[in-house]
């Protein structure tokens, strides 16, 4: 059994590291533009870019539709107020409206092409904002979402830098506390807020904790499905299914595929 | 001095390689959704995923908008129509007033600032079809355009895989001749279609004929911006100029960067 501690991160190098990332890749721009969802991600993202930049220099864009809670706006209002940046609303819900009512068909349209048509939404917008003030498009995924392929391609995975990208959802959390993110939004359960009560841990089948053990086994430590399984306590299927993801979803993470010309 | 021949190809060669490639990178897919724009590039391309796939598995999109020609919508249909293939026009102007009203500042809003927001909502649009018919997004980006960066993040440059991107534009011109696309669309001037009268070689600075051997001379020769600039006959600002944006376009063509966790 590998133990949880493998997982832990020196919380002061950390984030050092990744303020120097965000410096360094926004050197030439003006500052950067962040959705904040009002979760454990974009808040840390959000509290980073103020470390590294200034406030000045981080806007935050809140965009709910019809599918975001009260307590998510208010919440990411609130990271936008303690952290002084600029906060801009703007509903998400006519624009989807309108992409719902040039497909005839919509009416059949699953949870998840409804979610993927929102968050590429979000990114258009983000992009819009950024470009108007020579930003740059911070992106709030982790590691674990992004190997498991659990974002949106050219949606939440739009964006042109990935300041916790390497860190995995259990680090994101031990940083968001090192880094001071609310008890509010460290208690809440991880969810992409794609419709009401959902949660990532149900849709992953799988808890972060486990799913972190055996991505690290797999990945950082090289193990089989099998060992992967054994070392994190969980039944293979389960790891089976993790590293199935991971293959499924090598696309969204590289570029895009072309034919060789000899 | 580069002689254009040096762009030759082997029609028959290259063709059945970029068939080869379109069938084994859809080989679990049920086909392929494109836009269809009543140009050079995307008629070509859909004229391609026919010969690997069959008429029944290639869906063209027309998504025209306000600033797009009559002729160029009639052009695209009357490609899908000649192929067999399936087609829907989508209009995207009310999606694109939509995203304008949600901007106060929308008025101000650059002719490149739409520019970008149709080009996502069109991947958008791309994405929701394949995705609904468990079909890829087949991107129709061409070698010229990639490298010089002339294209919308996450919105043309926003697919699965990219059939002519090792293509440079004259080539793809004369594939596209081989192929027999109709002689209207051969004679078109090339144009991203984002405003009335945009042509692409007016933006670039420079002829497709230069920009071209340019960028052979230095992607392919390893040449310095002096020395392509007189293997192509060009002064050597245009030169730099198209060095500048190979370099300032990588972020496009990359992965998106994370910052390192020692």
């Amino acid at each position: 059994m590998l133990d949880e501690s493998i997982l832990e991160i020196n919380h002061s190098m950390v984030k050092r590291g990744i303020c120097n990332f965000i410096k360094r890749k926004t050197s030439s721009h003006e500052g950067v533009v962040l959705g904040l969802s009002g979760g454990l991600d974009s808040s840390l993202c959000a509290k980073l870019c103020v470390e590294a930049l200034g406030a000045e220099k981080v806007c935050g864009l809140v965009m709910p539709s019809e599918f975001t809670s009260e307590a998510d706006i208010s919440d990411a209002k609130e990271v936008a107020s303690q952290l002084g940046i600029r906060m801009k609303e703007i509903s998400i819900q006519p624009i989807l409206d309108s992409f719902l009512s040039q497909m005839p068909e919509s009416l059949f349209a699953t949870k998840l092409a409804k979610g993927n048509i929102q968050a590429r939404i979000r990114m258009t917008l983000l992009y819009k904002e950024a470009n108007s003030l020579n930003r740059l498009v911070v992106g709030t995924g982790n590691r674990s979402e992004l190997m498991q392929g659990y974002f949106t391609k050219y949606g939440d995975g739009g964006c042109d830098l990935l300041p916790i990208g390497n860190l995995y959802k259990t680090q994101v959390r031990s940083l968001a506390k090192y880094v001071g993110v609310s008890e509010e939004i460290l208690a809440k359960s991880p969810s992409a807020g794609l419709w009401p009560g959902q949660k990532d841990e149900d849709e992953l089948g799988v808890s972060y904790k486990k799913l972190d053990l055996l991505l690290y086994a797999h990945l950082e430590k090289n193990m089989s499905a099998a060992k992967a399984a054994s070392a994190a306590g969980v039944n293979r299927g389960i790891a089976e299914k993790v590293m199935d993801n991971i293959k499924n979803s090598q696309h969204k993470r590289e570029p895009v595929p072309m034919a060789e010309i000899s």
